[in-house]
Protein backbone atom coordinates (compact mmCIF):
# COMPACT_ATOMS: atom_id res chain seq x y z
CA UNK A 1 0.00 0.00 0.00
CA UNK A 2 1.56 2.99 -1.42
CA UNK A 3 0.50 5.82 -2.72
CA UNK A 4 -1.12 8.76 -0.61
CA UNK A 5 -4.21 9.13 -2.84
CA UNK A 6 -6.16 12.57 -1.99
CA UNK A 7 -9.79 12.09 -0.86
CA UNK A 8 -11.70 15.24 -1.93
CA UNK A 9 -15.28 14.20 -3.25
CA UNK A 10 -17.26 13.03 -0.44
CA UNK A 11 -19.14 9.68 -0.79
CA UNK A 12 -21.83 8.28 0.79
CA UNK A 13 -22.07 8.63 4.54
CA UNK A 14 -22.73 4.96 5.85
CA UNK A 15 -24.89 4.32 8.98
CA UNK A 16 -22.50 5.17 11.34
CA UNK A 17 -22.67 9.09 9.99
CA UNK A 18 -20.73 11.37 8.62
CA UNK A 19 -17.88 11.77 11.67
CA UNK A 20 -16.96 8.14 11.58
CA UNK A 21 -16.90 7.93 7.44
CA UNK A 22 -14.39 10.94 8.11
CA UNK A 23 -12.65 8.90 10.22
CA UNK A 24 -12.31 5.86 7.79
CA UNK A 25 -11.14 7.75 4.99
CA UNK A 26 -8.70 9.53 7.04
CA UNK A 27 -7.24 6.50 8.49
CA UNK A 28 -7.21 4.73 4.87
CA UNK A 29 -5.19 7.46 3.75
CA UNK A 30 -2.24 7.22 6.51
CA UNK A 31 -2.73 3.28 6.24
CA UNK A 32 -2.24 3.15 2.69
CA UNK A 33 1.11 5.61 3.10
CA UNK A 34 2.81 4.55 5.82
CA UNK A 35 1.11 0.54 5.61
CA UNK A 36 -1.17 -0.67 8.04
CA UNK A 37 1.17 -2.26 10.72
CA UNK A 38 3.04 0.57 11.18
CA UNK A 39 0.26 3.08 11.40
CA UNK A 40 -0.44 3.65 14.74
CA UNK A 41 -4.31 5.20 16.78
CA UNK A 42 -2.41 7.77 17.18
CA UNK A 43 -1.23 8.43 13.80
CA UNK A 44 -4.90 8.24 13.04
CA UNK A 45 -6.31 10.23 15.31
CA UNK A 46 -3.92 13.14 15.18
CA UNK A 47 -4.46 12.90 11.32
CA UNK A 48 -8.59 13.28 12.30
CA UNK A 49 -8.57 15.87 14.19
CA UNK A 50 -9.44 13.87 17.28
CA UNK A 51 -7.76 12.86 20.62
CA UNK A 52 -6.55 9.68 21.53
CA UNK A 53 -10.16 9.13 24.15
CA UNK A 54 -11.60 10.77 21.34
CA UNK A 55 -10.83 7.94 18.23
CA UNK A 56 -11.75 5.56 21.28
CA UNK A 57 -15.23 6.49 21.22
CA UNK A 58 -15.55 5.29 17.77
CA UNK A 59 -13.18 2.39 17.90
CA UNK A 60 -12.07 -0.51 19.96
CA UNK A 61 -8.97 -1.08 18.40
CA UNK A 62 -6.63 -1.40 15.27
CA UNK A 63 -7.91 -4.54 13.96
CA UNK A 64 -11.51 -3.42 14.45
CA UNK A 65 -10.65 0.15 12.82
CA UNK A 66 -9.77 -1.62 9.35
CA UNK A 67 -12.96 -3.98 9.51
CA UNK A 68 -14.81 -0.91 9.84
CA UNK A 69 -13.40 0.80 6.84
CA UNK A 70 -13.56 -2.17 4.73
CA UNK A 71 -17.23 -2.48 5.73
CA UNK A 72 -17.85 0.83 4.78
CA UNK A 73 -15.91 0.02 1.57
CA UNK A 74 -18.17 -2.67 0.63
CA UNK A 75 -21.25 -0.46 1.57
CA UNK A 76 -20.36 2.38 -1.01
CA UNK A 77 -19.71 -0.73 -3.38
CA UNK A 78 -23.35 -1.71 -2.64
CA UNK A 79 -24.68 1.82 -2.32
CA UNK A 80 -22.89 3.40 -5.45
CA UNK A 81 -22.69 0.37 -7.55
CA UNK A 82 -25.00 -2.31 -7.31
CA UNK A 83 -28.18 -0.79 -5.96
CA UNK A 84 -28.05 1.75 -9.48
CA UNK A 85 -27.07 -1.44 -11.48
CA UNK A 86 -29.68 -3.61 -10.25
CA UNK A 87 -32.42 -1.32 -11.54
CA UNK A 88 -30.99 -1.74 -15.12
CA UNK A 89 -32.68 -4.65 -16.41
CA UNK A 90 -30.73 -4.80 -20.03
CA UNK A 91 -27.67 -6.54 -19.13
CA UNK A 92 -25.60 -4.56 -21.43
CA UNK A 93 -26.76 -1.45 -19.47
CA UNK A 94 -25.97 -2.42 -16.23
CA UNK A 95 -22.61 -3.77 -17.30
CA UNK A 96 -21.88 -0.20 -18.66
CA UNK A 97 -23.08 0.80 -14.93
CA UNK A 98 -21.52 -1.28 -12.97
CA UNK A 99 -18.16 -0.59 -14.95
CA UNK A 100 -19.00 3.12 -14.73
CA UNK A 101 -20.17 3.43 -11.09
CA UNK A 102 -17.58 1.65 -9.50
CA UNK A 103 -14.74 4.08 -11.69
CA UNK A 104 -16.34 7.10 -10.76
CA UNK A 105 -16.40 6.14 -7.15
CA UNK A 106 -12.43 5.24 -7.04
CA UNK A 107 -11.69 8.18 -9.67
CA UNK A 108 -13.55 10.54 -6.97
CA UNK A 109 -11.62 9.79 -4.12
CA UNK A 110 -12.24 6.07 -2.27
CA UNK A 111 -8.49 5.51 -3.66
CA UNK A 112 -7.61 4.64 -0.24
CA UNK A 113 -10.17 2.88 0.65
CA UNK A 114 -9.97 0.71 -2.62
CA UNK A 115 -6.50 -0.38 -1.55
CA UNK A 116 -7.46 -0.75 1.91
CA UNK A 117 -10.18 -3.95 1.06
CA UNK A 118 -6.46 -6.05 0.12
CA UNK A 119 -5.51 -5.29 3.45
CA UNK A 120 -6.82 -9.10 4.39
CA UNK A 121 -4.07 -10.67 6.23
CA UNK A 122 -4.67 -8.78 9.48
CA UNK A 123 -8.11 -8.86 9.15
CA UNK A 124 -9.52 -11.56 12.31
CA UNK A 125 -11.07 -14.86 10.82
CA UNK A 126 -14.65 -14.04 11.95
CA UNK A 127 -14.06 -10.43 10.12
CA UNK A 128 -12.27 -11.88 7.41
CA UNK A 129 -15.38 -14.08 6.49
CA UNK A 130 -17.64 -11.20 6.45
CA UNK A 131 -15.16 -9.39 4.05
CA UNK A 132 -14.59 -12.25 1.63
CA UNK A 133 -18.42 -12.93 1.28
CA UNK A 134 -19.31 -9.39 1.11
CA UNK A 135 -16.56 -9.10 -2.16
CA UNK A 136 -17.51 -12.61 -2.96
CA UNK A 137 -21.80 -11.14 -3.59
CA UNK A 138 -20.61 -8.68 -5.93
CA UNK A 139 -18.40 -10.43 -8.26
CA UNK A 140 -21.12 -13.19 -8.33
CA UNK A 141 -23.48 -9.99 -9.10
CA UNK A 142 -20.99 -8.43 -12.40
CA UNK A 143 -20.38 -12.69 -12.94
CA UNK A 144 -24.13 -13.11 -13.41
CA UNK A 145 -24.78 -9.94 -15.35
CA UNK A 146 -22.06 -11.49 -17.68
CA UNK A 147 -23.84 -14.90 -18.14
CA UNK A 148 -26.67 -13.16 -19.28
CA UNK A 149 -24.59 -11.49 -21.78
CA UNK A 150 -23.39 -15.18 -22.77
CA UNK A 151 -27.10 -16.19 -23.19
CA UNK A 152 -27.43 -12.89 -25.38
CA UNK A 153 -24.48 -13.95 -27.47
CA UNK A 154 -23.19 -10.61 -26.65
CA UNK A 155 -20.16 -11.82 -24.34
CA UNK A 156 -17.04 -12.34 -26.18
CA UNK A 157 -16.10 -16.20 -26.09
CA UNK A 158 -14.54 -16.08 -22.75
CA UNK A 159 -14.81 -17.83 -19.59
CA UNK A 160 -17.36 -15.37 -17.86
CA UNK A 161 -15.26 -15.49 -14.28
CA UNK A 162 -12.15 -14.64 -16.42
CA UNK A 163 -14.28 -11.64 -17.72
CA UNK A 164 -15.18 -10.73 -14.56
CA UNK A 165 -12.03 -10.49 -12.71
CA UNK A 166 -10.21 -8.78 -15.77
CA UNK A 167 -12.76 -6.01 -15.32
CA UNK A 168 -12.05 -6.01 -11.52
CA UNK A 169 -8.23 -6.08 -12.09
CA UNK A 170 -9.01 -2.81 -14.73
CA UNK A 171 -11.05 -0.70 -12.02
CA UNK A 172 -9.30 -1.79 -8.97
CA UNK A 173 -6.04 -0.97 -10.29
CA UNK A 174 -7.16 2.61 -10.75
CA UNK A 175 -6.75 3.15 -6.78
CA UNK A 176 -2.83 2.67 -7.21
CA UNK A 177 -1.85 4.53 -9.74
CA UNK A 178 -4.41 7.33 -10.73
CA UNK A 179 -3.79 10.45 -8.85
CA UNK A 180 -6.36 13.29 -8.95
CA UNK A 181 -4.06 15.88 -9.19
CA UNK A 182 -2.03 14.42 -12.16
CA UNK A 183 -2.36 15.14 -15.58
CA UNK A 184 -5.34 13.47 -16.63
CA UNK A 185 -8.35 14.41 -15.72
CA UNK A 186 -11.04 12.17 -13.63
CA UNK A 187 -13.85 12.04 -16.63
CA UNK A 188 -11.01 11.35 -19.26
CA UNK A 189 -9.79 8.42 -17.30
CA UNK A 190 -13.55 7.57 -16.50
CA UNK A 191 -14.57 7.75 -20.66
CA UNK A 192 -11.25 5.89 -21.67
CA UNK A 193 -11.63 3.42 -18.76
CA UNK A 194 -15.66 2.51 -20.16
CA UNK A 195 -14.49 2.33 -23.96
CA UNK A 196 -11.66 -0.16 -22.92
CA UNK A 197 -13.65 -2.47 -20.28
CA UNK A 198 -16.84 -2.85 -22.54
CA UNK A 199 -15.16 -3.21 -25.71
CA UNK A 200 -13.00 -6.26 -23.32
CA UNK A 201 -15.81 -8.51 -23.00
CA UNK A 202 -18.39 -7.58 -25.09
CA UNK A 203 -18.55 -8.45 -28.86
CA UNK A 204 -18.66 -5.74 -31.56
CA UNK B 1 -1.70 -9.88 1.08
CA UNK B 2 -4.46 -12.70 1.37
CA UNK B 3 -4.05 -15.85 -0.58
CA UNK B 4 -1.17 -18.65 -0.69
CA UNK B 5 -0.66 -19.41 -4.29
CA UNK B 6 0.85 -22.88 -4.84
CA UNK B 7 4.23 -22.29 -6.76
CA UNK B 8 4.34 -25.32 -9.13
CA UNK B 9 6.56 -24.25 -12.20
CA UNK B 10 10.26 -23.23 -12.42
CA UNK B 11 10.82 -19.77 -12.95
CA UNK B 12 13.86 -18.67 -14.35
CA UNK B 13 16.88 -18.51 -11.44
CA UNK B 14 18.40 -14.67 -11.05
CA UNK B 15 21.82 -14.39 -10.81
CA UNK B 16 21.91 -15.08 -7.19
CA UNK B 17 21.65 -18.32 -8.30
CA UNK B 18 18.69 -21.42 -7.46
CA UNK B 19 18.81 -21.93 -3.71
CA UNK B 20 18.35 -17.81 -3.15
CA UNK B 21 15.11 -17.62 -5.59
CA UNK B 22 13.86 -21.20 -3.50
CA UNK B 23 14.13 -18.89 -0.92
CA UNK B 24 12.89 -15.88 -2.16
CA UNK B 25 9.71 -17.71 -3.85
CA UNK B 26 8.87 -19.51 -0.04
CA UNK B 27 9.08 -15.87 1.58
CA UNK B 28 6.79 -14.38 -0.91
CA UNK B 29 4.41 -17.48 -0.37
CA UNK B 30 4.31 -16.58 3.66
CA UNK B 31 3.97 -13.16 2.99
CA UNK B 32 0.93 -13.23 0.95
CA UNK B 33 -0.44 -16.15 3.60
CA UNK B 34 0.50 -14.20 6.78
CA UNK B 35 1.31 -10.66 5.91
CA UNK B 36 5.05 -9.00 5.79
CA UNK B 37 4.82 -7.46 9.04
CA UNK B 38 3.72 -10.73 10.71
CA UNK B 39 6.38 -13.15 8.98
CA UNK B 40 9.47 -13.49 11.17
CA UNK B 41 12.91 -14.73 9.64
CA UNK B 42 12.51 -18.16 11.62
CA UNK B 43 8.85 -18.43 9.23
CA UNK B 44 10.63 -18.19 6.26
CA UNK B 45 13.96 -19.88 7.44
CA UNK B 46 11.47 -22.66 8.54
CA UNK B 47 9.91 -23.21 5.70
CA UNK B 48 12.27 -22.56 3.42
CA UNK B 49 14.26 -25.80 4.94
CA UNK B 50 16.83 -23.77 6.37
CA UNK B 51 18.20 -23.15 10.24
CA UNK B 52 18.30 -19.94 11.27
CA UNK B 53 21.41 -19.29 10.53
CA UNK B 54 21.48 -20.43 6.81
CA UNK B 55 19.18 -18.23 5.92
CA UNK B 56 21.10 -15.55 7.42
CA UNK B 57 23.96 -16.42 5.01
CA UNK B 58 21.40 -15.58 2.42
CA UNK B 59 19.91 -12.51 3.17
CA UNK B 60 20.24 -9.73 6.15
CA UNK B 61 17.70 -9.04 7.59
CA UNK B 62 13.88 -9.04 6.29
CA UNK B 63 13.78 -5.57 5.01
CA UNK B 64 16.25 -6.83 2.79
CA UNK B 65 14.85 -9.98 1.67
CA UNK B 66 11.92 -8.26 0.83
CA UNK B 67 13.61 -6.26 -1.86
CA UNK B 68 15.61 -8.80 -2.53
CA UNK B 69 12.25 -10.40 -4.05
CA UNK B 70 11.63 -7.52 -5.33
CA UNK B 71 14.31 -7.68 -7.48
CA UNK B 72 13.84 -10.97 -8.03
CA UNK B 73 10.20 -10.56 -9.29
CA UNK B 74 11.52 -7.28 -11.57
CA UNK B 75 14.28 -9.74 -12.73
CA UNK B 76 11.86 -11.89 -13.87
CA UNK B 77 9.48 -9.23 -15.82
CA UNK B 78 13.06 -8.61 -17.74
CA UNK B 79 13.91 -12.01 -18.15
CA UNK B 80 10.38 -13.72 -19.21
CA UNK B 81 8.37 -10.48 -20.71
CA UNK B 82 10.61 -7.24 -22.00
CA UNK B 83 13.31 -9.61 -22.97
CA UNK B 84 11.39 -11.63 -25.78
CA UNK B 85 9.02 -8.64 -27.00
CA UNK B 86 11.87 -6.22 -27.15
CA UNK B 87 12.77 -8.87 -30.13
CA UNK B 88 9.47 -8.15 -31.58
CA UNK B 89 9.49 -5.33 -34.02
CA UNK B 90 5.90 -5.42 -35.02
CA UNK B 91 3.70 -3.17 -32.37
CA UNK B 92 0.39 -5.42 -32.65
CA UNK B 93 2.73 -8.63 -31.83
CA UNK B 94 4.86 -7.03 -29.29
CA UNK B 95 1.58 -6.04 -27.07
CA UNK B 96 0.63 -9.61 -28.07
CA UNK B 97 3.88 -10.84 -26.75
CA UNK B 98 3.97 -8.47 -23.80
CA UNK B 99 0.47 -9.87 -22.48
CA UNK B 100 1.35 -13.28 -23.08
CA UNK B 101 4.58 -13.63 -21.47
CA UNK B 102 3.62 -11.69 -18.35
CA UNK B 103 0.36 -13.89 -17.99
CA UNK B 104 2.38 -16.90 -18.31
CA UNK B 105 4.57 -15.83 -15.99
CA UNK B 106 1.73 -14.93 -13.08
CA UNK B 107 0.07 -17.90 -14.14
CA UNK B 108 2.58 -20.53 -13.68
CA UNK B 109 3.76 -19.56 -10.20
CA UNK B 110 5.47 -16.07 -9.95
CA UNK B 111 1.88 -15.13 -8.13
CA UNK B 112 3.16 -14.42 -4.75
CA UNK B 113 6.03 -12.72 -6.09
CA UNK B 114 3.61 -10.61 -7.79
CA UNK B 115 1.96 -9.42 -4.79
CA UNK B 116 4.72 -8.99 -2.78
CA UNK B 117 5.79 -6.38 -5.13
CA UNK B 118 3.00 -4.00 -3.89
CA UNK B 119 4.47 -4.12 -0.72
CA UNK B 120 6.27 -0.69 -1.39
CA UNK B 121 5.72 0.82 2.14
CA UNK B 122 7.84 -1.26 4.01
CA UNK B 123 11.28 -0.79 2.28
CA UNK B 124 13.25 1.66 2.77
CA UNK B 125 13.80 4.47 1.02
CA UNK B 126 16.42 4.20 -1.57
CA UNK B 127 15.17 0.28 -1.90
CA UNK B 128 11.80 2.19 -2.69
CA UNK B 129 13.19 4.19 -5.40
CA UNK B 130 15.28 1.51 -6.69
CA UNK B 131 12.22 -0.74 -7.51
CA UNK B 132 10.11 2.41 -8.75
CA UNK B 133 12.42 3.13 -10.90
CA UNK B 134 11.93 -0.85 -12.82
CA UNK B 135 8.45 -0.74 -12.15
CA UNK B 136 8.70 2.66 -14.41
CA UNK B 137 10.73 1.49 -17.26
CA UNK B 138 7.99 -1.51 -17.56
CA UNK B 139 5.48 0.82 -17.51
CA UNK B 140 7.70 2.71 -20.11
CA UNK B 141 8.12 0.13 -22.30
CA UNK B 142 4.41 -0.78 -22.66
CA UNK B 143 3.90 2.60 -23.00
CA UNK B 144 6.19 3.21 -25.90
CA UNK B 145 4.61 0.07 -27.66
CA UNK B 146 1.09 1.46 -27.47
CA UNK B 147 1.94 4.77 -28.79
CA UNK B 148 3.67 3.22 -31.82
CA UNK B 149 -0.12 1.90 -32.30
CA UNK B 150 -1.39 5.33 -32.25
CA UNK B 151 0.83 6.50 -34.68
CA UNK B 152 -0.12 3.20 -36.61
CA UNK B 153 -3.81 3.78 -36.20
CA UNK B 154 -4.38 0.54 -34.40
CA UNK B 155 -5.36 1.76 -30.76
CA UNK B 156 -8.56 2.75 -29.61
CA UNK B 157 -8.85 6.25 -29.19
CA UNK B 158 -8.11 6.15 -25.38
CA UNK B 159 -5.11 7.65 -23.67
CA UNK B 160 -2.04 5.06 -24.02
CA UNK B 161 -1.65 5.64 -20.39
CA UNK B 162 -4.93 4.25 -19.31
CA UNK B 163 -4.39 1.56 -21.82
CA UNK B 164 -1.24 0.85 -20.28
CA UNK B 165 -2.63 0.38 -17.00
CA UNK B 166 -5.71 -1.29 -18.11
CA UNK B 167 -3.49 -3.87 -19.25
CA UNK B 168 -1.54 -4.25 -16.16
CA UNK B 169 -4.25 -4.36 -13.63
CA UNK B 170 -5.82 -6.90 -15.79
CA UNK B 171 -2.80 -9.15 -15.38
CA UNK B 172 -1.39 -8.60 -11.79
CA UNK B 173 -4.88 -8.65 -10.55
CA UNK B 174 -4.37 -12.60 -11.69
CA UNK B 175 -2.10 -12.97 -8.85
CA UNK B 176 -4.83 -11.96 -6.16
CA UNK B 177 -7.28 -14.78 -7.56
CA UNK B 178 -6.40 -17.46 -9.53
CA UNK B 179 -5.57 -20.92 -8.41
CA UNK B 180 -3.58 -23.49 -10.35
CA UNK B 181 -5.50 -26.23 -7.93
CA UNK B 182 -9.13 -24.63 -9.01
CA UNK B 183 -11.41 -24.90 -12.11
CA UNK B 184 -9.82 -22.74 -15.24
CA UNK B 185 -7.06 -24.52 -16.46
CA UNK B 186 -3.91 -22.37 -16.98
CA UNK B 187 -3.98 -22.54 -20.96
CA UNK B 188 -7.58 -21.67 -21.02
CA UNK B 189 -7.26 -18.68 -18.82
CA UNK B 190 -4.22 -17.48 -20.92
CA UNK B 191 -6.40 -17.83 -24.01
CA UNK B 192 -9.20 -15.84 -22.59
CA UNK B 193 -7.10 -13.31 -21.09
CA UNK B 194 -5.23 -12.44 -24.46
CA UNK B 195 -8.15 -12.29 -26.29
CA UNK B 196 -9.73 -9.59 -23.74
CA UNK B 197 -6.47 -7.94 -23.04
CA UNK B 198 -6.06 -7.15 -27.16
CA UNK B 199 -9.49 -6.41 -28.11
CA UNK B 200 -9.99 -3.87 -25.03
CA UNK B 201 -7.12 -1.65 -26.41
CA UNK B 202 -6.94 -2.59 -30.04
CA UNK B 203 -9.18 -1.30 -32.98
CA UNK B 204 -11.28 -4.34 -34.63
Amino acid sequence: MQRLIKLKEPIPASGKGKRASHVYRVAAEIMCHKGYEATSMNDIAEAAGLTKAGIYHYIRGKEELLFEIMMYAMDNVEQSVIAPAREVEDAEQRLRTIVECHLRSVLAGVGAITIVLDEMTSLSAPHRRTITARKRAYLDFIRDTLKQLVAEGKLRKVNPTIAAFSLLGMILWVARWYRRDGSIAPEDALRDYIEIAMHAVLNP
